[in-house]
């Protein structure tokens, strides 16, 4: 090659460097501007625990900003309870969905206590099995938290 | 260079780049074709806790199909009672084994207990330090539950 | 080209492919070689459960080695009283920060307990949301362990 023609090629090499690097960045700092998002496990029909989670999520919104934070409240087996149109944290779930928190039922564990969406709280969302979705959430990147 | 020659290059450049993208591309979607895997922290000798979980594992895979899931519960601290040859919990145990689940044993809260190997459920396996392996395997991109 | 230009060429096709590959191995095995790194969640105020949490961070030092791995203790909610200058378990707590493990309280449960650094143990470190540290914390790749 003549030098010119030399020169061309480096320049595509360079250019074929860079489109390499370019498609590897994502691979190399893959955490520096990730969304904050969490999963929440509510397994459990204690009230105190649910207010404590209620809470978090609260503090999560108020200190990333609601709108730049994803989080999900996932209830199965005996924290089923806590989402059913008569629980006692109700009006605090209502606020949680109504503040862009996604709030979802196992149905798995509803089938299991006979319960149909007629019997729970308005605006929730639902999946198959509670505990696939969380750890489903996780290997997505999503943080977990047990209240 | 003449243009059959720049085709050529363009050619080897096209060719370069996609060598590249080939490479780059598991850093790009990681999540989406990943295999489920969870180990779950079994710390309490509460048999509602273990059956709990037990149940978790049996809806994992009924969910998820029994061969595309990795399970593994690892017993520590208190947890550890419900891993011997008279527990409890032991017949379900049996059956998660059976099923392909694995059931792994803190060796250290086996010697401060002064349990051996012959105090345990048959096949069962160990690690020397429960914590450590529940951190090793969340590290390695297993989703993590606390029952 | 001639051979001897054509052997150039592949000379520097297989330069760039090699960049590229160097590029995109980060993405293909992040896992091996990474630091062992933990948060442990510390939202109950029961002393057991703190002892078996300083139980796990010794055993983890133990095993590891402890300049080879990061332990973080994140106190909030009911669980910042054994952080307090009187915590019945004030002096584990103190050998584990001597020992090099990072004891943090959450200021928003000190803010509505009344609390100040004034009254809490010497030598803890201190963050706005102790929820939000866990989950970050979590998303650049740290384990999560809750006792």
């Amino acid at each position: 090659m003549s030098q010119s023609r030399f020169h061309r090629f480096l320049t595509g090499v360079v250019a074929v460097a860079s489109l390499a690097f370019a498609a590897a960045a994502p691979a190399q700092a893959p955490q520096a501007s990730v969304r904050p998002k969490v999963v929440l496990q509510m397994s459990e029909a204690d009230p105190a625990k649910w207010n404590l989670a209620l809470n978090n999520a609260k503090n999560i919104q108020t200190d990333l900003g609601a709108a730049n934070v994803d989080i999900e409240l996932v209830a199965y087996g005996p924290g089923i309870a806590m989402l059913k149109a008569d629980s006692i944290v109700g009006n605090r779930v209502d606020d949680a969905l109504a503040a862009g928190v996604k709030v979802v039922a196992c149905e798995n564990t509803m089938r299991n206590q006979k319960l149909t969406q007629a019997d729970m709280l308005n605006k929730i969302s639902y999946v198959q099995a509670g505990v696939v979705e969380i750890m489903q959430k996780q290997q997505q990147g999503w943080a977990y938290i047990r209240p």
